[in-house]
């Protein structure tokens, strides 16, 4: 079914449909639009009305860039799509993070990543301060953390308690739970502040939870597991 | 002219034109095209069939995920869309850069960009070594310097020499120079190799050199008065 883009609408409005009163937000990969050219951002237009209002949207992007150009990017996802908020990479600084704040609405800054590309650079240390530290750091002098959130991927939960000494507030958005790998029991027991502060994703374990016609249900079984489980951790 | 966004392909035709025997390359900011949504990418793809397939072509999208978005982002622009290279940030690592190299296209990473925020991260240093060098020395070890580029800032002139010791073959693009405030002379004496190895990038000062009618004229001049300043300092 998701192999037909005219269909990616259907099947985002079953999916949607079947676990909006479970979900507290859903994050579009925007990629997986993109592939399609202007065909592919109408779709990802079409799929956000179907999201009701009181979950909160994410544009997983992960853009940045000077800042006339972020600027161009906030105006994209905050004003032509209607997104509540926005993945933003830091490695080009304040200014191209700064246009995406302007708007108010949330912002989610990478900070430790899910793949195994994260070691590459973001463990990269200075005066034994990795700079997925820094990040942290810097960012969270940027806004509150009523609109900045960060990225911390499931895989990497033997970092959460270091990360929640340096940003004990923020929400952390946590991909990598499912397909990736990442343990939600560990997530949620090093992770969880006083708020919960905890936004746990699971994209295809959900969405592609089977191949057959009963893809919804089983979205919608495969999202109350998750959600029955995290509901053991919560404080 | 550029208000109307139906008039851009008109505007950026009549650009091409006046300048395609003076431009080895042109390069596409997508953020510009992104904020109008699935009608900026459709006159994103009709700009691009008026530029002549003897121009290199560049999509400044600086896009990087992990591995299975990534490789949704190389379908975006290399194949949906035909360019011949586009920019990645390479925060998420290795992983998050290879889908895009597996085309074979160009890669052009980002090193040491222009923006004042450059400053917040890609200055990070490890035993002295900061880690916008790391991330040339470890980028340059997954592709060869006829595939893999890299973006250093013209404002940043003087880390040029230093980057040429870890990176002395590889093409760098460097945008900055024009309204940025970038020196055109400062590049070329620190950052050309045997080769050349440049691809300096102007862009506002050349697109938007007048507000007239004589717009075209106006681009073109001005990609004259760069391409024989420059012509005076190849070796």
């Amino acid at each position: 079914m998701k192999k037909r883009p005219e269909s990616i609408v259907t099947f985002n409005r079953s999916i949607i449909e079947a676990t909006s009163d479970l979900a507290v937000a859903y994050k579009i990969n925007t990629a997986f639009y993109e592939q399609y050219g202007g065909f592919g951002w109408d779709i990802m237009d079409e799929t956000l009305r179907h999201i009701p209002s009181n979950c909160y949207t994410i544009a997983d992007a992960k853009r940045g860039d000077i800042g006339n150009t972020s600027a161009m990017y906030a105006r994209a996802f905050f004003e032509n799509l209607k997104f509540d908020s926005i993945t933003v990479n830091p490695y080009m600084g304040e200014d191209s993070v700064r246009p995406f704040l302007d708007y108010g609405k949330g912002v989610i800054v990478l900070a430790l990543t899910s793949n195994d590309g994260s070691k590459d650079f973001q463990y990269f240390e200075q005066s034994g301060r990795p700079l997925y530290i820094e990040v942290l750091q810097k960012v969270s002098t940027w806004a509150g953390s009523d609109q900045l959130m960060f990225v911390v991927g499931a895989t990497r939960s033997d970092r959460l308690r270091e990360i929640r000494t340096v940003v004990p507030d923020h929400f952390l958005l946590v991909p990598g739970v499912g397909a990736q790998g990442g343990s939600l029991k560990d997530v949620s027991l090093n992770g969880l502040n006083k708020l919960g502060g905890l936004l746990v994703n699971a994209s295809r374990s959900i969405i592609y939870a089977t191949d057959g016609e009963d893809f919804a249900t089983a979205a919608r079984n495969e999202a109350l597991k998750l959600q029955n489980e995290m509901s053991g951790y919560l404080p």
